[in-house]
C-alpha cells in the first residue's frame, strides 16, 4: 500500500476536481442536502489545490520535493519491532487499555530530559500534556486562547498546517516578516503597536525558531533575547513551536525561548522528527494553569492519547540508543541538504534565491520575478518533479513566487535530479514569459523596512473569509 | 504503572483540591497571569469533581464500579503483541510513517465489514473516516456543525464526553427523554416543535441506541422506525453513536439507524469495546460531503490518526478471529452483569431501582427517593466501593438521585462485593436521612407525560454557562 504524503488524503483522490468550490460538492449531481446547516468554521476550510496532484506525484518516476516525510527507514526496524511487539505482549493491561487524558506519567518524565537537550532545565512532568502528534498540541492550545477574530501573529510564511489550525479557530492571522536570521524583532515590534493602536488582541504570536518551515532559516541567538525582551515589554504569549531543533548539521541545538522565560512561552514539541510520525506522539509543554485547561480540551477531543503509542516512545526512550538515533538521522539528512544546495547552485537560471538550512527538513526558493510557482506546479509535474507553492505558507495569499523545496525524504541523486528537472521547468518558464530582462535579484535576506520604516508584505490582517491558507505542504 | 480510568487525568491529582473554582487555579499561590486571555469556550469547561477521587478510587481495596474500561486482558495478547511486532519489522515504512488525514484505506474497507454485521451494507470505505476513537469522530462532526449557540438534542441521561464536546463548542443541548426502550419518540417530536416555535436551529440529535451509556438500555425496533419517521418529518440529523452495538447477550444486533437511512444518519463507530481502547481507533461513517469536511477538520486537528494503531486493527481484522474475539468478551460481560443485577436483586434496599441491559457496560441506578448520589460519593469511597454519580450525565445538573455502575471491569465476586458494601451505604444513609417512609416507587421506565401530554424534566435547553456536565463517567 502506497504511504502518501501527509494531508494528501490518498484514496479520496476522486474528489480533487470539486475542491475549488467554497461547498466542495460530492461527485453525485444532487445539491449537498446538508449545506445550510454546516458551522461558520468549515466556509474557511479549504482543501488543498495540490492534493489533486498528489495522485500523480506518488507514481514512482515522479521527484517529489514536496512532502515533509522524515526517512524513517533508517530506524532499526527489527528492534524498534520486537520492542513494540513486547510491551503489547507483557504490558497489554496496560498498552492496550485507555489513559489518563494528560499521557503518560512515565513519559512525561521523559520527556522533560529531552527538553533539557534544548536548555530547558525546569520542566515538570505535571507541566506537559502529550498530543496527538505536535499538530494536536497546537490545535488545543489555539482552542484554549482564541476566539474567533482574535488576531494571531505568525511569520510570514508559516507552517500550512499552524495556518489550517488557525484559519479553523476563525482567528485573523498577521504575518510578520522574517529574514535569513529569523523572525525580525523590529517587524514583531511594529506588528504589536499596529494591534494596540487599532484596538486589536493579539492571542499570541506563534513562531518555529528552529531549521523553519518552510523557510529553513533559525533564529539566530540575539533575536531570541529581543523577542522575550519584547514578550515581556508588550505582556506578549508566545508559542514556541519546535519539531525540528534536535535536528541541527553544523552546532549544538540553541537555547529554546522556553529556557527563557518559563510564563510568557507555551513550548510544542514532537517525536514526529527524532523518532516517527506515524505514532503521533507529540507534547504541550505550559504554566501549571494553562496545562490544567489543556487537559480538559484534550479529554473532550479525544479522551486520551494512544496508550500503544506512549509505552513506545518511552520505552524507546529507556532501551533504545536515541541520540545516536537522531545523529544518525542528522547526518543522512545533511547529505540531501549538501545534494540539493550544490545542485541548486550548479543549475538554477539567474534571478532564482533560496535559503540555506543548517538543520531541519526545508528549502525556500524564489522564482525569477513574474514567475508564480502555482501556475507552474502542472508543468513541474510533467516534467516529473514536485514541489509545495509557496501560497500556502500565507494566510493573506501572497508568496506566489515562492516554493518550498523538501530534501528530507529523496536520496540524494532521486534530489539532484530533482533540481535538474525543475531548472529546465524554470527556464522554459522564463522562455515562455520572456522575462529575461526582469530578473530579480531580491531574495528571502532582502526583508527590509521601506522609507517609512515599515516592513513591507506583513502589515495586512487576514480574516479566516478570504484567506487562502491551507495549501498541503508539511 | 497503574492504569488510570479515562479522562481521570493521573498525575496531576495535587490539582483536585483547587477544582470547584470557575478557573481552575495552579497550585501556587499567585494569579493566573493569563487568566484574561482564555477563550470563551475555556468557562465551561470544568474538570470532574469526582477527578479527586480517583487517586483513592484506584486503591486496590476499592471496588470500582466507576470506569468504563474494557477488559483488555482477555485478548490473546502473546498472539496480538507478535502481530504488530511484525508491522513494524516488516512495515516500519508505512507504520512509522506519516499517513493520509482520512485513514489507512485498507482499514476503512475493513470497517465496512464491520457495520455490515448492523445491517450497513451501502457504506463504502470512501465514506468512512478514521479517528483517534470515536471521541474524535464526535468532536469533529461537532465542529463541522455546531456554531456557539446552536441546540442539539441529547437523551436524558447522555454520555459524559458527548456532553463535554457539546460544551466546549459552546452549544446549548435539550435532553429528550428516555426510557427502558430507549429514546422517547414522542418526547423527540416534543423537543422539536418546542425549538421550532422557539425559533431555536436544532443542529442534530445524539443519540446511542444500543446499550447506552449510562443508562443500559437499547432503542427497540419500532422506536428506531419511528425515529428515523421524524428525522425525515423534521429535516433532522441524527448522530449515531454505537460503540457497543456488537456487545448484545441475548440477541443479534439490531439493525442500525443508518442502515434505514444513509442521508440524514452519522455514525460513529469504535474498536475500543470490541478490541483496544488503548489503540485509540474509531470512525465516522458520513454522506460525501460531510466527509470532506470532517476530513479538513480532522487535519487541521491532529494531521492524521497513527499509522501504527490503524495498520494494528487491520491486520487484527485481517489474520485473528475477532468475531470469535468478541463473543469472548460478551460472554464474559454477561457473567458480570448477571452478578451485579443478581446481587442488586439480592441487596439492595426498597425503593431502588435500576436498568436492566442486555448488552454493553452499564446499569443505570435510580436512589430512594430524597438520597443523593454525589453527596453520598465519599461515604462510598470511605466503604470501599465507587461508581459515576448521575449528574454529570445531564447538562442541566439534574440527575442527584441517579448513578452509572460499570460491570466491565471486575470480576464477578468483586461485583458482588462492590455491591454488597453500596448497598450498606444506602441503607445508612436512608437511615441518616430517616426517610423510610417517603420511599418513591418511580422507576427509570415510569417516564410518562404528565397531565398535559408534555414530558416532565426535558424541557429546558442548557446552554454552556450554567452547564453542570463533564463529570467524569465513560
Ligand atoms: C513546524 C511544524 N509544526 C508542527 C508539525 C506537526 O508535526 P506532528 O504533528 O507530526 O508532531 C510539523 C510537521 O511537519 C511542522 O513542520
Ligand atoms: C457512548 C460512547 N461514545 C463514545 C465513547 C468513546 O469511545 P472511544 O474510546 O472510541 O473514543 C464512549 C466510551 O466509553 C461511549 O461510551
Amino acid at each position: 500500500m502506497a504511504t502518501s504524503p501527509p494531508g494528501s488524503s490518498a484514496g479520496s483522490g476522486q474528489q480533487g476536481a470539486h475542491r475549488g468550490a467554497p461547498h466542495p460538492s460530492p461527485r453525485h449531481p444532487r445539491l449537498d442536502p446538508l449545506a445550510d446547516r454546516y458551522a461558520a468554521r468549515t466556509h474557511g476550510m479549504k482543501s488543498s489545490e495540490i492534493r489533486a496532484l498528489f495522485s500523480v506525484v506518488s507514481r514512482p518516476e515522479v521527484v517529489s520535493l514536496a512532502g515533509g516525510m522524515p526517512a524513517v527507514t533508517a530506524l532499526p526496524l527489527d528492534a524498534v519491532g520486537s520492542m513494540i511487539g513486547d510491551l503489547v505482549s507483557g504490558m497489554g493491561a496496560q498498552t492496550l487499555q485507555y489513559g489518563s487524558g494528560q499521557g503518560d506519567p512515565r513519559l512525561r518524565e521523559r520527556i522533560c530530559d529531552v527538553m533539557a537537550l534544548e536548555g530547558i532545565h525546569d520542566a515538570s512532568a505535571s507541566e506537559v500534556v502529550v498530543t496527538v502528534g505536535s499538530q494536536q498540541g497546537l490545535d488545543l492550545v489555539t482552542r484554549v486562547f482564541v476566539d474567533p477574530g482574535d488576531v494571531i501573529l505568525a511569520e510570514a510564511p508559516s507552517y500550512v498546517g499552524a495556518l489550517g489550525v488557525f484559519q479553523s479557530a476563525e482567528a485573523r492571522v498577521r504575518h510578520v516578516a522574517m529574514d535569513d536570521d529569523g523572525l525580525i524583532p523590529e517587524a514583531l515590534e511594529e506588528a504589536l503597536l499596529d494591534c494596540r493602536a487599532a484596538g486589536d488582541r493579539v492571542k499570541f504570536l506563534y513562531t518555529v525558531p528552529n531549521f523553519h518551515n518552510p523557510a529553513g532559516v533559525t533564529l539566530t541567538e540575539p533575536r531570541r533575547e529581543a523577542i522575550i525582551a519584547l514578550a515581556e515589554k508588550y505582556d506578549l504569549l508566545v508559542i514556541e513551536d519546535n519539531p525540528y531543533g534536535l535536528l541541527g548539521f553544523e552546532h549544538e541545538p540553541l537555547r529554546a525561548l522556553r529556557a527563557r522565560n518559563s510564563e510568557r512561552v507555551i513550548y510544542l514539541g514532537s517525536f514526529s522528527k527524532t523518532f516517527s510520525p506515524g505514532l503521533r506522539v507529540g507534547w504541550v509543554l505550559a504554566p501549571l494553569a494553562v496545562r490544567e485547561k489543556l487537559v480538559l480540551a484534550t479529554e473532550a477531543q479525544v479522551l486520551c492519547p494512544p496508550s500503544l503509542t506512549q509505552y513506545a516512545v518511552a520505552r524507546y526512550l529507556d532501551t533504545q540508543p536515541w541520540r545516536e538515533q537522531i545523529k544518525i538521522f542528522t547526518e543522512l539528512y545533511r547529505e540531501r541538504r549538501d545534494a540539493c544546495l550544490e545542485s541548486l547552485e550548479a543549475l538554477m537560471p539567474a534571478g532564482t534565491t533560496w535559503t540555506r538550512p543548517d538543520g531541519g527538513f526545508y528549502v525556500w526558493l524564489k522564482l525569477p520575478h513574474g514567475l508564480d510557482a502555482k501556475l507552474m506546479q502542472p508543468r513541474a509535474v510533467n516534467a516529473l518533479v514536485a514541489y509545495v507553492p509557496g501560497i500556502g505558507f500565507y494566510a493573506d495569499g501572497s508568496g506566489q513566487e515562492y516554493m518550498r523545496l523538501s530534501y528530507c525524504y529523496p536520496e540524494p541523486d532521486q534530489i539532484r535530479e530533482g533540481v535538474r528537472r525543475l531548472a529546465r521547468v524554470i527556464e522554459a518558464e522564463l522562455d515562455l514569459h520572456s522575462t529575461f530582462d526582469a530578473v530579480d535579484t531580491g531574495t528571502f535576506r532582502a526583508v527590509r523596512p521601506d522609507a517609512d520604516g515599515r516592513f513591507s508584505g506583513s502589515g495586512t490582517i487576514v480574516g479566516p473569509a478570504n484567506s487562502n491558507a491551507y495549501e498541503d505542504g508539511r
